[in-house]
């Protein structure tokens, strides 16, 4: 009697439903799910987890950074580990499938391979990532960098807001946060870091597809424009004399938008505006805009901004305003190995699914994990591009599709000689 | 031994810098001029007007709505009366002129008929109204209102940030508010008003000139625009899906802009932005924008503002953005008089001055006193057109011109048959 793969599809639904329930709100459907780094919620999901795991025979261990680590063992002499997971933490009133999906479908890909006695070479080790959102201390991708081996101690130091710090907190959890630099993995064990997540963008919905292969995680810069006019009274100061700094801002906004739009592979966006002293009868003296730039080609992304400030200058210069720029974050882009996006998309194609190749425009624990190991990533359609929201949302036929790639993934993976 | 123009200038500079000194701020040069209705500081004024008034022979009351009137008289019999002044109250932290000069260049006029033996056939009562600005109580142009017959009892219910009622300030300063409606002039009594204000922009200073002529005071239509986007991650959202309700924002203000500097006799500005969620990752959901159009001929304004919104609803359309559109405020211009205006401009020219016809941008008493008779302004230069605000300066020089100039009109004034 083997197991379907509609089956575990069903049960990966169950388990994410079941796993939506540790929050710290209480009615997950409207308020979503808020569950952050070493709190009881985490300690309660990571308790069912362990149960799930369990039963599918599966060897869990809590590590110094919190992260959950069920291992699905190979019978293979000297196999090596295919690590497959995502954060359990979520974003404050956050979805049910951003992170937890990564960990719930490679819970039903063992269940599949268990079911239907399916071997592999390489162990699978399932994570449930501590903290990738940040969201309680300022810790972003926490989790995956102790498994990569970059976690830096000072970050121990670091406190949410009632001042625990982030050591308190994981040795409240159980952990030794001494022991942290024990809990890397080595490069040579590993075969490679493979991560399922939603899209948080619309391009598979429009596409009509189940999922899709990830080429890239995105380079994002910041930058802080401030542009200076001249306030004055906005009834007297004739046209030709105005200098407005909310009209050089609207330049400015223009600019980015059409020059994203025009340039294949870069997205941007001035998200966040203000201005001073912003009375409707004031002309505007200052106004301040952030600009971000991405790319998964971090030559087009700089290409990009060198071309964006240029054209800046031109504008504002012709309005006779100023303006200052700071460049306030940058990331560069990680690529994804050549060849996990091609086992991926064959996979893919296993399935009957057209293989559409998407960059990530958001980060991701692979960020991290590709300090230790060649990286993959397979992205889920999710409803209208929606994340970090009570609304996030998901069809649950999607997981059985999500299932049998992650299972074509893995039989490929174990066709290749050598494993990688 | 006669006045000269320039002693009545001098004089007109020392009383406007004692004037300054009555204000709840403490470094007048600096924090500015804060001056409100009925406080300590408007009877402290008050009582150094009325001391310079009597000085000059001037009878001196105070009306019932705290304005001050000192009358000059005609030895005519059955003379009527030229009003002319200004307001005595500031915004918070203003300047030493806005208001302040209205009041104290037409005393400098009556000390220069004085010293010069220049009669007239008619009354000159000088005006200090009591509150303009509106700036203690939500009660603009209270004083002329009085004055015009228009003023609303109602108003006298509102209260300033401590629950002080207008009436209860009133009879604190010792006024009756209920004798108000007694305070009205008939038109019959009055040849017109005249008022002399800063420009409040920079048009006189960059023709170099001292005084301008107003040939009417603006109106001034408001409107709240909302766009309404789809917010999203600024990070996977592909460009061609996005509705990004700042980059329609960019659209309003650029045609406003372009409009105002298109059409003439037309200023406007987009003063005010709210962008939400306004964080630097995520994609515009919702921006609001204030538009302000003013211009002396409501045909214009209105043309304008129809071919605005259409302008408006074809950009967003493009963009894939709704949005709403409210119409907040409306003021219709006022004319001056013409026949006043040509007084003027001889008077301008009897001076050896270019006279330069220039519309007002800013509200004025000339608003409410156009209810009751012909109205006429002349601005005075003031230095980079700044008003509102500590740095609001002019040149003493140019005050003495003011003073020729209202001497001029008067002596057309007389001469003119019949009066008005």
């Amino acid at each position: 009697m083997t197991l379907s793969l509609d089956q575990a599809g069903r049960q990966a639904w169950q388990w994410l439903e079941a796993a939506a329930e540790f929050s710290e709100t209480r009615d997950v459907d409207h308020e979503g799910v808020t569950r952050r780094c070493a709190t009881g919620e985490h300690r309660r999901v990571l308790e069912a987890l362990t149960e799930w795991m369990e039963a599918l025979g599966m060897s869990v261990r809590l590590d110094n950074a919190a992260n959950l680590i069920g291992r699905h063992a190979s019978h293979s002499p000297d196999a090596r580990t295919l690590l497959i997971g995502s954060h359990q933490d979520t974003v404050p009133h956050g979805g049910k499938y951003d992170g937890m999906m990564g960990v719930i479908l490679p819970l039903a890909l063992v269940m599949y391979l268990r079911g239907n006695d399916i071997s592999l070479p390489f162990h699978i080790d399932v994570v449930a990532f501590s903290d990738e959102e940040g969201t309680r201390f300022s810790s972003t991708l926490l989790g995956s960098k102790v498994l990569a081996g970059t976690f830096e101690p000072e970050m121990l130091k670091t406190t949410d807001d009632q001042g625990v710090t982030l050591h308190a907190a994981l040795e409240a959890f159980g952990c030794d946060p001494t022991r942290i630099p024990l809990d890397r993995y080595s490069p040579e064990e590993v075969v490679a870091f493979l991560e399922v997540h939603i899209e948080q963008g619309p391009q598979l919905e429009h596409a009509s597809l189940p999922v899709g292969v990830v080429s890239a995680i995105t380079g994002i810069e910041r930058h802080q424009v401030k542009i200076h006019g001249m306030a004055g009274h906005a009834g007297t100061v004739p046209m030709s004399l105005r200098r407005d700094a909310l009209v050089g801002a609207a330049e400015v906004i223009r600019l980015v938008d059409v020059l994203c739009k025009e340039t294949k592979d870069l997205v941007g966006v001035v998200g966040k505006i203000e201005n001073a002293p912003n009375g409707v009868n004031v002309i505007p003296q200052t106004t301040t805009l952030s600009i971000e730039l991405r790319s998964p080609h971090d030559e087009v992304r700089q290409r990009a901004r060198k071309y964006l400030i240029e054209q800046i200058g031109v504008a504002l210069e012709t309005l006779d305003l100023a303006f200052g720029h700071t460049l306030t974050y940058e990331q560069s882009a990680v690529q994804c190995s050549s060849w996990l996006t091609a086992t991926l998309e064959e996979a893919v194609q296993d399935c009957g699914i057209e293989p559409l190749v998407l960059f990530s425009g958001a980060g991701h624990d692979g960020l991290a994990m590709a300090d230790l190991c060649d990286i993959g990533m397979l992205f889920v359609r999710c409803r209208e591009g929606v994340s970090h929201h009570p609304s996030e949302a998901i069809e649950p036929e999607d997981l059985t599709a999500a299932v049998e790639v992650l299972v074509h993934t893995c039989q490929r993976l174990a066709r290749r000689q050598p494993l990688a």
